[in-house]
Parts: C-alpha cells; sequence; structure tokens
C-alpha cells in the first residue's frame, strides 16, 4: 500500500482527490492538511464522503508528509513552492496539482503569476506530468507538475498534427469552454450560481496564466515555436471542459486524419478517439478520467477542427495526478481510475 | 461470475445499471435487449461506456435470457409481466425495475395503471426489494419488485416511526422533490431543458402511481392503514430526490428521535443518518447508492420533520437493484456499489 | 414625474428595481447609492441597464435622498434603522425591502435578528407592504414595510382559507423552494454554482427569520395565533419561490375551495388563481409581478394543498415595492409592472 | 393600431413574439393560428400570458390573416412558402421568421434544406431583414426574411471588419455557443435537460443551414466571397447565443479597431460597443433585442478577437421580427423593444 499525503485538501481538486483515492485498491491515505480547518472530519466538510473516511484535517507538518510515500499538493500556486523541497528531502515524492513547477522557465513563470518564482533550485527535476507525452520521465520522476485543465485538453487536441509537421507557420486557435468548478471553490460573485448559470462569457481574452503552459508543450511537440489564440470561456455548467481546436492543412483527407490520431493514441488508456463525423459531449467523461477526441477535416477549404473534451476535475486535475502515481510506483495505470463518466 | 442480462437498456435505469455494472467484480454482462436497437453497440448510443464494453442490443429472446443467472428489467410497465414468468422457468431470477410487481394486489395495480395486471400468476412470489425491510425474504427469492424511487427515500424516512408506533392516527405528509431524470428518457416536452430547467412545479398532486405503493410499504412497518398525503415535484436538476417529510408525536426530544433513526439504521450499508441539525442535499449522494437522512423535531410543537435524499438512478433504481443481486446471490452488499457521490 | 433614490443598489434586490423603474413611465430616478461603489456608472455594474440610465452610485446623503419623493432601501437589515426617520423628516416617503420594519414587535424582531430593532420610534408607522391586506393603509403610508419574498408566496397560498375561518386549530405546514438569489449576491461558498446547481436541500428547519412575520400575517388574517411549521429549501435555480402549502379542513369540495379563491383574488392585479387541477410553474412568473396559485383538494381525506408561485425578486421584493409606490401615489397600481413572464 | 396575425404560434418564437406584442403600443394581435390546437387559449399553452390576451388558436385562413396589416410566420421551413404569396395578394406583409426566404439563391435553398424552394416567384422581392444593414429596403418591404439567429450574432461581429475591408483574404472562423431554445419546442431526446444541461457539446461541424445564410451576408458586407469556418455549441442554458469571431488584421490598434465599431454602429438602436476589454454575458442580453459586442486586438499577433452576444429568441428572432415590423410601419423603431434584460 501506498502512503499518501495530500496537502490542502479542502477545495475542489482536494476532494476530488479523495473521491478517487479512497477507492483506489493500493493507497492509504495518512495525511491531509489544512491549516484553516485543522481538527475538522473531512466527511464534514464534504459529507460524499462519509463512510468512505474518518480523515481529520490536520495543520501542514513536514515530518509527518514525509512518512508518506507520495505527497500531493492541490493548493493554490505559491505554496508547493515554498514546500516541495522540504518534503523532498525527506525522500517522499511530490505531486503537484498547482501552477508552480508547469513552466520551466522561472522567469516566465514570476511574469504570469506576478511574484518570483519560489523555488528555482528544484524547478528542473519537475516532470511535466501529461502521460501520454512524459511516460517514461514520470516513471522516474521525483516531482511532477501536473498539467493545467485547459493544456490538458488542449495539447492532446493538437499533439498529434504537432508531431508529424502538418501544420507549417500558422495561427492555431483554441477556443475552450469549461465548467464553472475551474474557478475553485473560494467564494466570488462570479461563480456564483445567479451570475453564472444561465450565462455563457468569455474571459481573460487579453491572456490566460495557462496560454504559455500551453505554448511550452505545444513547442515541444512541434520542435519550434507555435503560435496560438487561446479564448477561454465560463460554461454554466459544474464541470468539464470542451476544446474546439482549429488549424489548416492542405492535402489531408478525414480518413488520414482520423487514422493519424487513433495511431497516436491506440495505446493511451486515457485518451478515446471518436469514430469519424463524432461531436464528444462533455458529459461523456464527467466523472471519468478520460480525454474524448474528434476531428474533423473540411477537404475544400483545408479546415482541420478537432473537438477535445475532458473532466476539468479529473484528467485535468485529480485523475490525471493519480494517473501520474501509478506511474510513477509501477501499479496499473488505470488503477483506482475505472470510474464509468456519470451519463445523465 | 454471475451471468447478467438486461432487458431494456435505452433508457436511464438501463444506462446506469451498465454503469454500475460493467465495474462490479462478480458480473459478467452477457445480454442487453432492444428491439428497436438491435445491432447498435451500447457505447455508440451511451458514449460513457466507450471502452467499458463492447456489448449491442438485441431482440429479446427468452433462450438467451434464460442461459444468464440473473434478468434484469429496466422496461416500461407491463413488458415485466409479459416476459417474467418464461424467464424465470428457465431457472434464471428476475429483478425487475419496474412498477409491475411492486403492489401485492393486483386489483389495485390494475387500477393505477389502467390496463389489467398481466402476470397475477407469478404475484405472489415477487419480493419487494427493500432491503432494508426484506432482506431475509430477498436471500430466497426469484422474482424481485425494486421499489420506486420516491417510495424509497419516503418509506427510509418514515419506516423508524412507524415500527416504533410512534405516530398514532394523523395525515403524513411527504412533500418530494424530483430531477427530471426520473421521468425518464422518453422524448417529452415537458422534460426539455427548456421547459423544465429554471423552474420548479408540483405535478400529479390528485394521485401518483408511487402512491398505493408508498402506503402499501407503510401499512406493513406500521401493521395498520397509515394516511398519507404525497405531493412530487419537478426540480431543476437531473438527479437526486428530496423527500421532507412531516409528522408530529409529543413528547419525543431531538435526541430521542436521533438515537431512534441511529439505531434503526445501524448495521444498514447504505442508509446514513445525518449529525442531529443536518441538512442533506442530494448531490452528497448523487452517483452513488446511499440514502441520507437528517432528523429534526420542534419540541414547542411535537413536528417531526425527516429530510431523506437518494439519487434516484442509484438507490432509487438500478443501486438498489445490485443490491437486491448482491443479496440474491450471496455476495458482499455492497460489491460494485461502493462509488462515492460526484461533489461538486 | 415621481422622484425615486434608491439606497443600496448594489445586490439582486436593487438592481431588479433599476430594471422596473427604467421603464416606469411615471418615475424619474435621482439618487442611487452605494458607499463601496461611488462614482461607479450603475450599468458598468449591471451592464443589462446600458443604455437605459447613465446614473453612477454615490455614498448615501440625506438631504439628497430627501429631495425624492421616495426612497427604496434595498439593504441589509439594519441600514433602514438607522436612516429612515431622518429620511421620512425631509418629507420623502420611504418604501423599504428589507426586514427592518416587518415584525410589528420590536422585541421579537431584536430575538431574531441577534441585534436590538433600531427604530422603534418610527415602527408604529410603518405600514406591512402587501397591498392584498392593507391596500386602504398603504395609500396613507409614509413608511411601508415590503413583505419578505417567502411570507408573500404563503400569505397568498393562505390567506382566503383563514379569513374565512375554515381551518380550526391545526398547524399549518409550508414547504416552500427558493431560487438561489434569495440568498442575495454576497459571496458565500453554499451560493456558488457548484455547490447549489444540481442539488437540493432544506435548510433553517430549526427556524427561519421568515417564520414569525409570515405568523403575524397568518394571525392577523385569523384573528387568532396559528400554527405553522416552515421548511425552506434551496433550489437548483436564479429566480422562484414555489410554496407548497398543506392544511384540512372536512366537508369541502373542490368547486366550493376554487370559487372562495377565485372570489377573495377577484380585483386583485397582481393574483391570479388557475383552473381547479393546475400545477403553476414558477417560471410562468419569471421576471413578473403575478403570484400564481391553484388550490387542490382531496375530499377522501379533507386534505388542501395549495400551490403558490411568486418570483421572489418581483412579487417577492422589487416588483410588490414598486406597486407599493403606485398605490402611495395613486398611479395605475400595474404602473411598469406590466412585464410578461419570461418564457422559456 | 397595426393590425397583427401570428402564423404558427406554438412554438418559443411564437411565444416570445406573443410577450412582446402583448406590450407593444400600437399592436392589436387579431389571429393566432395552429392546426393542432385550434380552439385552445393560448394562455393555457403558455401560462406566461395569462392576463394579457384571451386570444385562441385557429385553423390558418388566408382571408382572416389578410385582413391584417402585417402577418408574421414562426412556423418550420416550407409553410411560408406555401402560404405567403396569398397573403402578400391580400394586401398584407409578411414578416417570416423561418428560413423560406433568407438565402436569395433558391438552388442553394433546396441544397441546404433538401427540398425544392416552394416559392421562387417571390423570393425576388424578399427583403433580409438586418436592419443594421438593409434599414432603407426594410422600410419599403412587403415580404421580409427575419434572420437566423447565428447569422444576426456573427454578422454585426464581422461587418465593420468586411465594409472597410480590413481582412483580405483568409479563413474567419465564427465559434459560436447556443442555449438550447435555439433548437425549439419540439420534443427531442437531445434537447431534455438531463441530456443537454451539465453538458457542452459541438454539433454540425460537418455543415449547419445556417452557413450558407451567415456567407451570403459576409459576402454582401466585403464585396467579395468570403471563407467561413462556422461551428455552433449546444451550450447548457436556455437562451443566448455567444459568438467567438477570429480573424487578423496586421497594423491595427485596440483603439482603432474600437473606435471603428462604436462609429459603426454609433447610430443603432439595439447594437451595444462594449468599452475596450469587455467579455459581454449573454445574460446581459436575456429577454431584450440588444446585440453586445467587444472587439479584443492582439498587437504582437494582429489578430481580431470579436465577442457578440444576443438572445436568440429576441434579437435572433421576435424581436429582430418586431423590430423590422417597426420599420415597416414607420413606428418608433424601439417600439415595444425596450424590455431591460433579466440579470440575475
Amino acid at each position: 500500500m501506498i502512503k499518501v499525503g495530500i496537502v490542502g485538501g479542502t477545495g475542489y481538486t482536494g476532494v476530488e482527490l479523495l473521491r478517487i483515492l479512497v477507492n483506489h485498491p493500493d493507497v492509504e491515505l495518512k495525511v491531509i492538511t489544512s491549516r484553516s480547518e485543522e481538527g475538522v472530519r473531512v466527511a464534514d466538510m464534504f459529507p460524499n464522503l462519509r463512510g468512505h473516511t474518518d480523515l481529520q484535517f490536520s495543520v501542514p507538518d513536514v515530518q509527518k508528509l514525509g512518512e508518506c510515500d507520495v505527497v500531493f499538493f492541490a493548493t493554490p500556486h505559491g505554496v508547493a513552492h515554498a514546500m516541495a523541497e522540504e518534503i523532498l528531502n525527506t525522500g517522499a515524492r511530490v505531486i503537484d496539482l498547482s501552477a508552480d513547477f508547469r513552466l520551466q522557465d522561472a522567469d516566465e513563470w514570476a511574469q504570469w503569476y506576478g511574484q518570483p518564482h519560489g523555488a528555482p533550485g528544484i524547478l528542473p527535476q519537475a516532470v511535466y506530468g501529461l502521460p501520454e507525452v512524459n511516460r517514461e520521465q514520470i516513471k522516474q520522476a521525483r516531482l511532477i507538475a501536473v498539467p493545467g485543465c485547459y493544456p490538458t485538453s488542449v495539447q492532446l487536441g493538437l499533439l498529434p498534427l504537432l508531431e508529424n509537421n502538418l501544420l507549417g507557420e500558422q495561427m492555431l486557435i483554441a477556443d475552450c469552454k469549461s465548467g464553472v468548478s475551474g474557478a475553485g471553490r473560494g467564494a466570488s460573485v462570479g461563480s456564483l450560481l445567479c451570475e453564472a448559470s444561465e450565462s455563457m462569457m468569455a474571459y481573460a481574452v487579453k491572456g490566460h496564466r495557462h496560454l504559455p503552459e500551453i505554448r511550452q508543450g505545444l513547442k515541444r511537440a512541434a520542435g519550434k515555436e507555435v503560435q496560438l489564440t487561446f479564448v477561454p470561456h465560463l460554461t454554466p455548467m459544474i464541470r468539464g471542459i470542451h476544446s474546439t481546436l482549429y488549424a489548416s492543412a492542405s492535402g489531408l483527407t478525414q480518413e488520414k486524419l482520423q487514422a493519424l490520431y487513433e495511431q497516436r493514441y491506440a495505446n493511451e488508456p486515457f485518451v478515446d478517439v471518436m469514430p469519424a463525423g463524432s461531436h464528444p459531449a462533455t458529459r461523456s467523461v464527467k466523472g471519468s478520467n478520460v480525454c474524448r477526441i474528434a476531428v474533423h477535416y473540411h477537404a475544400a477549404t483545408g479546415q482541420i477542427i478537432v473537438l477535445s473534451v475532458i473532466d476539468n476535475l479529473v484528467k485535468g486535475a485529480s485523475g490525471q495526478a493519480v494517473q501520474n502515481m501509478n506511474i510513477m510506483f509501477g501499479l496499473a495505470e488505470n488503477a483506482g481510475l475505472q470510474q464509468v463518466a456519470l451519463l445523465p
């Protein structure tokens, strides 16, 4: 049994980690921390966990966390910067769901997050935890940066095109629609039901923090800089990201494009390339760790449209974090991750 | 491995059965029938099942169904009447999620459903599949009538009061709020998003088909006729039933009431009596087989208020059906039923 | 033109007042106050008002407010206590949408709101602004306490029974379902889309602040104390209250009951008694000032079920406030209030 | 008073027309037709209209319709083809909300709708009813083709760029998100609350019937063929379209772009160009006839992003139809159309 600690379990990625881990066959939950909720039973805050765990929130304590085999950070940015190194020094591994180690360039991080990078010393050892790209490095990693939700859906949707150098120079467009849980569990007017339901809006058109992360990933795949326009939208639902991706390439066919994607992801347990002509709905992945993708080609214009859907809290956060853990510890990659999406 | 067949798998209780059964450790899915969808892969109709099953819909065939150990009916009323006996004759057991065998009185059934009872011959052997009441009979049963969704939440909420004869003669009130999935997957104007979302309404105030079923269950618990006013409401959400139950009894205390419920359900794996003062939300059971109950007592007036929540498709239908199967076949009662509710 | 001021226009009742008043034919909006938003254009905070008003929020100033004919308070409780008398002294009239003057007994107010009543001196002149009961007093009033949302729907639903002394001694039950806007525009975790949508829950079962207000109104109608159990529920929608009211009386008929309600409300412009057998949906009043009521009688048991729906922000708050203004100033009672509910 | 008839009033554009017209100061509603609902009171089908109209559905009758000054068609495609000419011959004018006269090329229409054009003879006199483009022709028109919902939001969003010839040759992208009411009031599984809520999906990526209409409008504005990729998405809300439009042009600035849009729409009563940096939400136009637009320019890449929102049932259908009527009959263009959006 792998001994697991969680730092910061009071947000949505925290409770989602718990939902997955309490039923994980190889995991023993040892610690969950929250300064503000010390002594509170986790199941009192999240009643869906009643009957599944007796754990209580405790104040973060490096020694106690260090007794775990792996520590997840489900915290706002900056917290893992402050604590990760100490925990790594105890011998425990770290899987960080926050943005702290996603960008390889500490200066770029500082620019987007408006504060200096707090742990440049360990940044080089951080592995970007997208298994479909970095599975081998993840096996050896001691510090994982779990990809952001938008970056997961966009990268998985574009990788086959970029890796095969099909796109040349062009502006790619990622029009992404996210459920409100992406904004977290903090009390803010914009996330109130009365503000966010029955409405649709774009936000952060000027520039969103996930943009440099996506560009970094696309560049790695393409072997060169990639231009991207990324527009996120707040969508009136709890969970789910739908990325609609636009690129163009002449000389393809629907069949070639379909085959390209099917081959790229043939052995991926959590990427599902749907049949040609499909329109994946986010509800088809609600509560599951799957990314479903459909590709469309307009032969007359050379336009490629990729539809990529995930559950932002699962494949976009906590499920992917557990997938990384499974890989790091040599478990079956889908251990604890076989939930069927809740439909309807 | 228990060989399982499903008759009528194209509705919401059907897909929910599949969601549970494809991950059930002791089950092998053999057959799923639908006349209209013959040859269609189940996962093509319900993409959440992609990667979990290759089963195709087939035309119902008693011989093929008879090779199963157990056959679930997830059909409109009348279908199980027509087929159950033949299937029982093959030696397979039957778990019927429809209303066909819920009422012990065939005449009463005929009255509420507007057609003659189609299988009065086997009605006496039907066991009402509410494990919290009939666990012993379920073990021996060959034909199970899975309780309706409203009846499950109302009965579990009132049983401790009635079994202990605390209520005397009085009109009980069950004000019940159901998500729209209770209306099924049939195309009807009233269930359109544009009709049912952002609105709340009562329906069937004159009399709902679940009323006689609830009364039958309450009478069994009380040992006498029980008066009940039952008002169902269509609530703008997909899943969940919230039953608010009103009774009165002088001379109680909050502590006694709380203790009564805790004792009654102490050994029940799927009934969770919450701490005094709680207000269970339906989302705390979304996708799980749990019924959560809170009891409130107004000492000044003797008013008892019971709040009882379930997921109508799980504890109110398919989960409870699987719970019955587990009991019938001597499996762990919670096998395949340990899903944590999806929150948020 | 009536000169209107609004104190506290940044919440939902504030923006709803504005929605109504900017199109009111007899109103000139002069002042809207908010300490925190001083200088901000109202339409910058609430973009639905772009093109309808150029008003800016200003710091509350009694002199400036006193130049108005009437001042609305759309504030948390306590604010009107502090300011109303000064404004009345300028000659302006006051219509208070908060709870400050709803209870005639200052001690009871203090008990439920956990602070002393801040304006007992002017409390006796406050008129409870339910036009269906107090139209004549409203005409003369200088200080109006606009009823709460739950109290409006419950009182309108029960008045005909109580005024005709049909109920005797009994516990009445009001099972009320409210949209989330009833909780206001404040940032709180419980009102987040991810917490409140796709879920149903009761709250404040122990006792809600609207209970004494409802009891006060029912007592006035009955001429004696009335027993009431009131359970509010948070419903996953923005607007709307659905009150399901339970009483019993033998010897009635559906026809008599129907006639009783139709006669009581025959001349009321904003109470719509629906045909026998109806089930009003809250969406049928969304955005309108109408209360729709349907009555059901179960002859076999003597049970009366009244269904009463309003838009909590209109007839339950801002619309009713304007209706009071119209009456006070001798305008057509429906001036500015003829919006058709938005359906779908 | 203008005498108005409506053919086909049982769908969402029909009830929306009624919501607007019953409060229109210059309109007298004379006839509303529906074969299937003959004799039913409109307010019995749509209870929001109780108290606003006593009209009953009648069987369509050209003579009776011909006594009106104007007849609206709120019908599926093909119906106006069959009836419009006869009605025009009586002297009444026709405003068609369906797709029947939107495409100037009858062959193209036939191709997209899978049936021959039913009224090529009167097609040349049809005026495309986008007032921001065709106001002068509308004044003289006897037959109006009200634009589709997607085409309205996309054209208003792109017109200033095309009319000023800023775009050169390029593929424009319109990523459009529509509420479910766009699918109409017909009973279909895909529009059920349990299918369409809590989910996001693209549809018709291969080609949507609004595509040729949009291209026709863009071509007219540009004076040449325009390339467009159009991807519609089903969004979990009742009303609203959010179009996110992507184009590129070097050498612009945010200020120039902003000025371009502000000038273009300076005198348009129903197009609101929001301040630079804005993100319009669909709820800011819910129930109103306004199109709100924000423009963003990424100077580093030359990327233009236009955000354009409407209520699909108002500016995208019935409100625009009434705006056309106002223009045709020389009324104030905003008569009956000053509703403030319902927020929250």
